[in-house]
């Protein structure tokens, strides 16, 4: 089963907690594992701590500092940076689920890696339920 | 289903699209995910923007500036900066796929990430049909 | 099917094989794929080299230069570096399986990345056989 989901970014760069979003997709009995995909090259996935929001606040920050948004790049579009933070962190993570919840690590949440916002964006859900 | 690519990469660093290589693997009809896996310790796998060439040579020369080829490292084999790049993007990643295509956001491609070439590369597809 | 493994880690920053552990795990006989997903936010887990042993050291020390322990961090716990590391590394990947072996690369092993030990960790395998 596919589901994409929708969500709007505020921010050039920001990481966004779409966990709760993602359980309203989740079928609300069974188990399975729930794959995360982003359909976009300058935007990326990642599972991290979502108790203590500075922590997506620092993650943000590290990767702005890491990979300057201007310097020489040959990409001209001036999101070149966006490129490289996106294969960074990767376009693909996921977890396993039971009854409508991820399964995660207690601190644990799903974030959306916004690298070239504000935009609308989409994040795709494949769901495989246990056999 | 797996199904195992040969490819040859040209350069010591260098993203190599396959995207069209691992369509022509996927089944003709049906849906379903398919996974990437490199079975290399020097070589990665991800998904980004392949409209515009530059945007795989930014991110490889990035890379490249990033992971110091030439300094002190304890593997004294002369690749252990290909090592560190393969474990920053990652081994594996994945699609689902529709009908023989990826279903792929407007800009994307997958790259082969080649961090210690020229030479013959593996990459192995895990096709799993929808039920 | 599901399984969690535990293991303790002894320093800081270290890499763990965790390749026979898993293949333990896995069903003896049959073909499938095995992702594993890290439950924690300061850990990872990745596919690399596992023959030298002095590759692993090679990530690990990078990793600790890359992100700095300590510096200006919002999060004020003391392992902001560690949430950064575990974004860059992912906390899932996986690899296709057969007859109780993981079907790696000549060169490959599984590592559980821990980027703030020395603690009690647990690493989640979702086993799909082949239908």
């Amino acid at each position: 089963m596919t589901v994409e989901l929708s969500l709007r970014s505020q921010k050039r760069t920001e990481l966004i907690d779409v966990t709760l979003q993602i359980e309203k997709a989740l079928p609300q009995s069974g188990t399975g594992y729930c794959r995360f995909f982003v359909p976009h090259t300058t935007a990326g996935v990642i599972i991290n701590e979502n108790a203590d929001p500075s922590v997506a606040e620092d993650i943000s920050d590290y990767f702005s500092k890491l990979v300057p948004h201007r310097q020489e790049w040959k990409h001209t579009e001036g999101n070149a940076d966006a490129h490289v933070k996106a294969a960074l962190v990767g376009t693909t993570t996921g977890a396993p689920y039971s009854n409508g919840k991820l399964v995660l690590g207690r601190w644990q949440g799903v974030f959306f890696c916004e690298f070239d916002g504000p935009r609308s964006r989409r994040l795709i859900l494949s769901v495989s339920p246990d056999k």
